[in-house]
């Protein structure tokens, strides 16, 4: 989304408190100071970075009242008590901008079944498909290309991107926004081995997502082997995330993208899991406990722990072990030293360490090290 | 799925042999016995929970011949010769209302080129697009928005879920179903570098996927450089997984949820992979090898093995390796105490330990065992 | 694809130099040298498989001029300067049979909104979805159920697969291929911590997508903050891999399939990105700089390094480390021996080794190694 807004505009949207300097240009986008050409705006949002002000090409910059600098030829600074807020209110006007409410109504290519409903005030866009019993909310937005399923339903003012699906039975709640491709309730994976086959467990339970949540592109929850798989009023969940039957997901998380949440897992409220962090089932994480990127949870966290590493351990620790780790080398060659110090001393053979575990052979033949 | 069903219907369904006690409500639900609620129907699947029995405020509770136990007020103990094996009677029944028998034919909204073949038992559901000789067997089911390429074809009674995607010239078996979103057919990632620039490989191969095999929400199967990516009959693949081009999956394994299987390796029959496993391109992994979660397979396995970690190793060893990992911290302090000892006895300075590689610089300050 | 070409026909196409032997059926399949059956090509691309000629079922198989061995009975050798390329010449051939160029022009069931522009050689095929000031350039070929949003442009010549989703104002380079499902421009994952919920931060501006760009299926793409999320001419992207908001990924870089690069973090030209591999956000990874499969990158890396493991590390380093890490039930076991030696000498009690961070409480009782 480009902006366009004359620096009066700018400076009345984000009620600046004193203007310094001039622009004559429009202000057609925003950037970073240091990234900033002619025509941006941008912001100093953490006194850390003074000193790119006075380099920086934007031609507008929302600046504290304690920054006392000179603008540049050009260039005008507005003067506001909080240059992030400030931002965001503008943020939040392009938001608007880029995501026009719709107009109510159901587009004509849209396929509705004789016995979905749909709320007066919702809007269907094209080539939806809603089965019997879906039950839509006021003031939804399903997009385009949208799916919903026997007896599903979407909450009031919910907005569900392009290539949704909600699958039969599954209840998506109120202000929830669901971006491209995310699928509510596909089947669990489950299975019983018989007679030397995969016989499958039926999934007949479904999918409950609280209030205010949000999923990220092609996300993935499968319905519950019976009763629920639920997802906390507030929760936040990033792109590719696979949420696995069963699993109980608190109020207030954020799981970041490409994370796996194994069956019948309880996450309290306010975990927090890192990118492509991976966790078994069966298990409860605690209130507020914390997951490192690509770390793999094989056990219960207490709440508010912050663990990291393959098997997931605590964070300290595991930051000490990867050092360690990789003075692996000089650990072996200092026990090495030691063996043999001994050996003389003693004119004793050292004990317990055959030539072949030693070598190097298992180490590619340019190794460095070897 | 809800049930709707008096208890004389669940004892009539799951051929109760006694029943103990009497319910006044139809059972509305089912959950384990410890989170049940008036109207749910449970059971005792394992001698291990009976305890849980007598507190569990279930309406309706299945439990096996040996149990002796009464029941609570307004609660029905209905005695089967095998509570596991009645509720799968039970779940299967609701699974049949949950995905009720479509009817035949082809939905007016659904895009079907000339020379495409559909068998009269089939159903073509709303907005789905079959191009020109794709070949749609008897009894399928394409739900709604499903695209079948050209020349590709879907076997008998098979049921692609919405957004279901084959690629031209793919093979679908029998009886397979797919969830949303599943990818079948998409170019393999082949490039050559040439001047500088990745030049493209031509992927002209095709995916076929064998009878009985189930496929989770967006996981996406390669077609082959040239030939087949094939999935043996019998193998379930759960939610955002990758196939690579030329991979030969053999019958009745099990892939967990975003593992990742890279270019033209070779899986035997009755192999398991657990979530976000990764294998390396060109292996062979032996019939029945079990890879643990996360794990990195990056050699050929053996029939039979079970391996976890990364790079992965025998589980066995692993876990060895994962305690003695913990104890680095003290193996290091051991070994400088080791040092101290030797220099006081001989008043030699610790022979290969420059004091660089023991400081803890690299760690956080705040480690407590710094 | 099946091939189905005269012997004739191949030495014509790949300009054989000589031909040796004679085949008498078409070749309708390609297939590697051990694995080929009557009817299949081949070719001897490495001259280390020379001794795979001889035994191969292949009934027409490309050689290069320095081979030397006869045909089999019904078998034809085509004497070629360069079996590779003359193999790719066959594919290239076969690639345009698979993907037939389309005619031009707007499907009827296509929903083309007022306001969107489409250029006159573009081909818009069944039940795409086009926004208000879409923008198609000449020679884009929209497969079908595509999505492309308000004020989105896609550069000429590009080829969008079915399911593919382009988020409003996003743009596509030329001669970009995007396979099934691709979504660019779902909003970046930020949120500020405000009273006890997660406050979203507006995602407003965009991805930009250069030239000769392909992604692979499923692969997510998120809007910058501000400003653009950029992917660089030129560049080859795998299946279900993440791109979070404000990534800048420079040109030809190689990302294999379900590898995460989080937000902010720059990519040069030429970087190669492992399967599986994690980029932690804010970094910058130094042109041609090489990360394996799996590994998570959590610090900047300088030009043309290869790292490997979790956290990443030089890939010599790590490798060497892997091999260590094996012997450390060996390495705890030597350092038993010498405090037991130096104890005996000594009379002293081994000195920080408490015994129980010696025991094995932790390992599964079945540990042979205990």
């Amino acid at each position: 989304m480009n902006l366009n807004l004359s620096p009066d505009e700018l400076a009345s949207l984000c009620q600046a408190q004193a203007r310094r300097g001039s622009c004559p240009i429009p202000v057609t986008g925003i950037a970073a100071l240091t990234e900033a050409a002619p025509g941006d705006l941008s912001f100093l949002g953490n006194a850390r970075y003074k000193g790119e002000v006075l380099g920086s090409l934007a031609s507008v910059i929302l600046v504290p009242p304690d920054y006392k600098g000179a603008p540049g030829p050009d260039q005008e600074l507005l003067v506001v008590p909080n240059p992030s807020a400030a931002l965001a209110l503008i943020c939040a006007r392009m938001e608007q901008a880029l995501w026009p409410r719709p107009v109510p109504g159901i587009h004509p290519s849209a396929v509705v079944a004789p016995g979905a409903q749909i709320a007066a005030s919702a809007t269907i866009g094209p080539l939806c498909v809603l089965e019997a019993g879906a039950d839509v909310g006021e003031g939804v937005h399903l997009q385009a290309q949208v799916f919903v399923g026997r007896s599903a339903r979407v909450g009031e003012e919910s907005w569900l991107s392009p290539g949704v699906i909600i699958a039969a039975e599954c209840k998506v709640g109120r202000r929830v926004r669901l971006h491209p491709g995310v699928v509510v309730g596909a089947d669990g994976f489950g299975y019983e081995f018989v007679q030397g086959r995969h016989a499958k467990v039926p999934q007949v339970g479904r999918v409950e997502i609280g209030d205010d949540v949000e999923i990220g592109a092609h996300t993935t929850l499968d319905r519950a082997r019976f009763g629920a798989t639920t997802i906390g009023a507030g929760t936040k969940i990033d792109n590719l995330v696979q949420i696995a039957h069963n699993v109980r997901i608190g109020r207030h998380c954020i799981l970041c993208a490409q994370t796996g949440v194994s069956g019948s897992t309880v996450i309290e409220d306010y975990v927090v899991l890192g990118g492509q962090a991976g966790v078994a089932g069966h298990l409860r994480l605690g209130k507020g406990a914390k997951v490192g990127g690509g770390a793999a949870v094989t056990t219960d966290l207490e709440a508010g722990v912050f663990v990291n590493g393959s098997p997931a351990i605590p964070l300290m620790l595991e930051r000490r072990i990867a050092v360690l780790k990789q003075r692996l080398p000089d650990l072996f060659r200092r026990v090495d030293t030691l063996e043999q110090q001994l050996a003389r001393e003693k004119e004793l053979p050292p004990a317990a360490a055959p030539a072949n575990i030693r070598g190097n052979d298992r180490l590619p033949a340019q190794d460095p090290l070897g």
